[in-house]
């Protein structure tokens, strides 16, 4: 295993001090492992709080800032972050108007999310409104999840749903506005090579050299099938036509996001972007918006996704304000 | 070799089209493969230029954009664009206040843009001014370098450069902040693997399982020494110790980037910053600037650089200007 790290057991405690040391707009609980806003948004807005297990920076952490999240739990490396971590930072967030707990569809995920938001309740009575993401077509059930797995539509969703907050919507109207994007988000990945949990030391599978996984979860679950290795224009065709089979996309503008899980370089990333635009042309769907980069990554897994969101006026709307963290900067 | 290609030969001119589809923002000459702003800059500002060899993204084309550069023309992988290039992309940007070409110190980028500067000056009378990059402390002289090569100071000078050019200083000032910029920034990386340029389909160097490259250059060219993999922590000050001991960055501001070497990930990178910043608060060094990401690559290399720039008042002013490109974004 070759890691810039100094210990596994360290690795999140390390990269949230690095996180502290980067970043003046954010603060870091490093006892509940907690990334939040420096300055918090106004009084009587609703908040937003994401979390999950470490190792798809800069989800989530990378994505708390004005117009975005208000806070993000982090969890030890591909594990859930605990109920407690969900309350303390319900509590640290909570501007008066509620606060949205945005959870990737992971049993553990989930279980703990609904724990926070139950001592939430009974400790607090904060109102807490919960929207769970499930976009990832590639199979129904899966190791770490019943349903389909939450991934790449995550990013859109808390930049949508950070901006219907930051504009002043009531818990009821931004918790709508997240699960409409969550309907109609799909998203499918690819890995050309596992992950390496630096606890574990070793690759999570194995994947010979001349084959690739159509599919892959973000902890490196298993996809639909291991297919021999392809060129790009072919990998994008077998990550694409699954998610237009799942969903209409024509007649809407959609946001395209091309994502990668952590170990592609930049330009790989741009060639798979080219062929999935070339295959969405031709099916006539209308591409708004596009996203080329790391967003939901899977540690050091060379690889990428695709997510495609069926948007509307007010989501483009939505998606074009202003926004300000480290993972996701707008245009001035 | 597992790359998201469809075949080394067109890699290039694949990757221009994803980044013409994904940033309408931006234009892209795919004759003379020039990357260049949709709407130029007001008339009578000074343009930027830059370009090198393709594998380092987002450098240069993801800078090109508003508060960056003007243009950026894109050689083959690891290979210097050609003299024609520049001279096309020096009068595509020229606003009648001189263009600054900004250089990395690599043997064929400082001829092929010697050249286009005679053919720009001959052709069109077009003034031009030249800032070339050499602040990789590592070695003297390497593979393609006379003297120390560019690497990542580039970023840093292309964003402080720009911003110069934007408040409509002179080609002469423009290019005396360039040059302040390169005088007082001190980079070094290290490398974990090596980088596989997709036309040799193997990797550049073979670095065993247990061993890392300190100082390696940006191409893979060889660095100081080869040593026993260690901890961030350590790593962090094999890379910090010889940047402090060419230059003294006491008693200034000084903006500091971690950057990302194309295969590793964000949560390292982290690590990483919190253990430079460890040595540069025991140094008593100010940091006032933090950049932590992938901003100038060697393909899919694992490894990082750190790179340390002693600046001023002007410099930081010019460092928070507003900047809207692909590759580095500011806050609103």
């Amino acid at each position: 295993m070759k890691k810039l790290i100094n210990s596994p057991e360290t690795v999140l405690a390390d990269s949230l001090a690095g996180v502290a040391a980067a970043h003046p707009d954010l603060r870091v609980d490093h006892a509940n492992r907690i990334i939040f806003r420096a300055t918090p948004k106004a009084a009587g807005k609703v908040a937003l709080l994401s979390g999950g297990g470490t190792g798809h920076e800069p989800l989530h952490g990378g994505f708390v800032g004005e117009g975005m999240l208000d806070a993000a739990c982090a969890g030890a490396i591909f594990t859930s972050p605990t109920p407690d971590q969900m309350l303390e930072a319900t509590k640290v967030v909570d501007r008066g108007a509620g606060v949205l707990h945005i959870v990737k569809n992971y049993t553990g995920d989930v279980m703990n999310f609904e724990i926070g938001a139950e001592l939430a309740a009974a400790e607090t009575g904060i109102k807490v409104a919960v929207v769970v993401v499930n976009d990832d077509v590639a199979v129904e059930d899966s190791s770490f999840t019943a349903g389909r797995r939450g991934v790449g539509t995550t990013v859109l969703l808390e930049k949508i749903a950070g901006a219907a907050a930051e504009e002043g919507r009531d818990l009821a109207a931004v918790a709508a506005v997240a699960q409409k994007v969550n309907e109609s988000g799909r998203s499918m990945g690819v890995a050309l090579t596992s992950c390496t949990v630096p606890s574990a030391g070793k690759p999570t599978f194995v994947l010979p050299d001349d084959e690739m996984e159509i599919g892959v979860g973000i902890h490196g679950e298993p996809g639909r099938r291991r297919v021999p290795l392809a060129g790009a224009a072919e990998v994008a065709r077998q990550l694409v036509e699954p998610i237009l089979s799942d969903l209409d996309f024509t007649g809407a503008p959609t946001i395209v996001m091309l994502n990668g899980l952590g170990g592609t370089p930049l330009i790989e990333l741009y060639v798979m972007y080219a062929e999935v635009r070339k295959i969405l042309d031709a099916a006539g769907i209308t591409v708004a918006r596009s996203l080329v980069g790391n967003y939901i990554t899977a540690l050091d897994m060379a690889g990428c996704s695709v997510t495609i969101l069926k948007a509307d006026d007010d989501l483009l709307r939505l998606w074009d304000a202003p926004v300000n963290t480290s993972g996701l900067r707008w245009g001035i």
